[in-house]
């Protein structure tokens, strides 16, 4: 029996000219494909021999241990991720699994991580270059971890003056905590500190809102929104058609944190 | 003449194969290509009628306004970043420069951002996901922000149990800084906790570390090394070949930040 292979592939945001060649390559020849169902169609199409199997987004440990089952019986398997795999996705949940198998043959697997390009790197990018400086990369996703943990996170960034990355804004479960977040946020920076709303960037219907922490609303995002909170450093610049570059220079100049508001 | 354009196209890591077929598209219909010598040798080689301008490093605001000028006068100009170049590099630049300018010929420039892997994610991959729940990017770089900014950032990441990824981690002139660095972050993280260090990673001679941030020295990093140092979360899990991955669980468990130490 072959040594069977499982590769994390990253898709990057959606648009195949951003998903490097190397995950294009993996996904062609594989001979399993795993992977929610709206990320499998956005990887295919794939080729009459080869199998894809589609999941609910929300059973990463299972969809985890059914790509180490199949790469155990000596196939070639990639688990489809969504931006990079390494960011709030599949990489974590396939390591987490091989920690805590006790199967010699899932250990024996080959696996590698290919890396891509992840959502808030796309929107930034749409938007100029909100994350040139500094970052923080934060997931408001309720399910995984306390929201205490999560306000303890955000308070600490926003006071040592950090550029904001929000994943999973908002959720079902927690309608209020965009909200809170939001509060949170503004006694740490200026009212007209330039905030960017990127949804589904690099995927059909894509867009890109420029606005400011003071003006925006949480019913302007959704769970397909990445929200990017600059820093009192983070400076808009007119474009020819009316709307804004945003962007953090590279140099820190002037105000100090904790002096920003 | 026709409109000009200036695109600040992302590499990747080095690895062709992980490069954006949107930046390769680019870089194969700009007609001038601007950038660091290093950078301009990875993205190359070019077709004989494209004029290749290469720069020293330090000179970014220089390069930027270089490839303004060549846009103006309609050329389609790349300029080449590695990584990505919203992360750390040119894209922020090209913006500076944007934003300062009188000049309305190089407002009425197309400008596009060309997003890429950065250093972090490329080592990350490769060391499993350490990367895989919250985490802040920081440059240790030493001549565009004041030392202090960059402590307080590290103490508030550090306290709030963030994963640190550290870009720029030595320079000549703060040979004492990644000790401090160190230092700094020791007070908050068993000494047990996996630190990662890519140097090259995806470029010829690319080397990964896995220690710990007990173990670790600061002469085992250079310029070149990106370090990524894990929460209290943060795992190994033993490899066939006797190495270790790294990884960050999605879920948040028992340790509460601040009682990590």
């Amino acid at each position: 029996m072959p040594q069977g292979r499982l590769a994390v592939v990253g898709l990057g945001p959606g648009d195949a000219a951003l998903m490097a060649p190397a995950a294009r390559a993996e996904l062609d020849r594989a001979q399993d494909i795993v992977g929610y169902t709206t990320y499998v169609r956005l990887a295919g199409p794939f080729a009459p021999g080869q199998i894809v199997h589609e999941s609910d987004n929300r059973h990463e440990l299972q969809r985890a241990r059914a790509a180490f089952a199949l790469a155990a019986q000596g196939r070639r398997v990639a688990v489809v991720s969504s931006g990079d795999p390494g960011v709030f996705a599949m990489a974590a949940a396939v390591l987490e699994v091989l920690d805590t198998t006790d199967d010699p043959g899932w250990r024996a697997v080959e696996l590698a991580i290919l890396p891509g390009i992840s959502a808030a790197q796309a929107a930034a990018a749409l938007a100029g270059a909100p994350l040139g400086h500094d970052f923080c990369v934060v997931s408001l996703s309720d399910n995984l971890k306390p929201w205490e943990v999560i306000e303890r996170r955000l308070e600490a960034a926003a006071a040592a003056d950090f550029v904001l990355a929000l994943y999973n804004p908002v959720s079902l479960a927690r309608p209020w905590q965009f909200d809170r977040a939001l509060d949170l946020l503004r006694r740490h920076r200026a009212a007209a500190t330039p905030v960017v709303l990127g949804r589904d960037v690099g995927r059909p219907g894509e867009s890109l809102t420029v606005t400011s922490i003071g003006a925006m609303r949480a019913a302007a995002v959704d769970m397909r929104t990445v929200v990017i909170v600059g820093s009192s450093q983070t400076r808009t610049v007119a474009r020819a058609d009316g709307s804004s570059w945003v962007y953090t220079p590279r140099s820190y100049r002037d105000v100090p944190p904790g002096e920003t508001g």
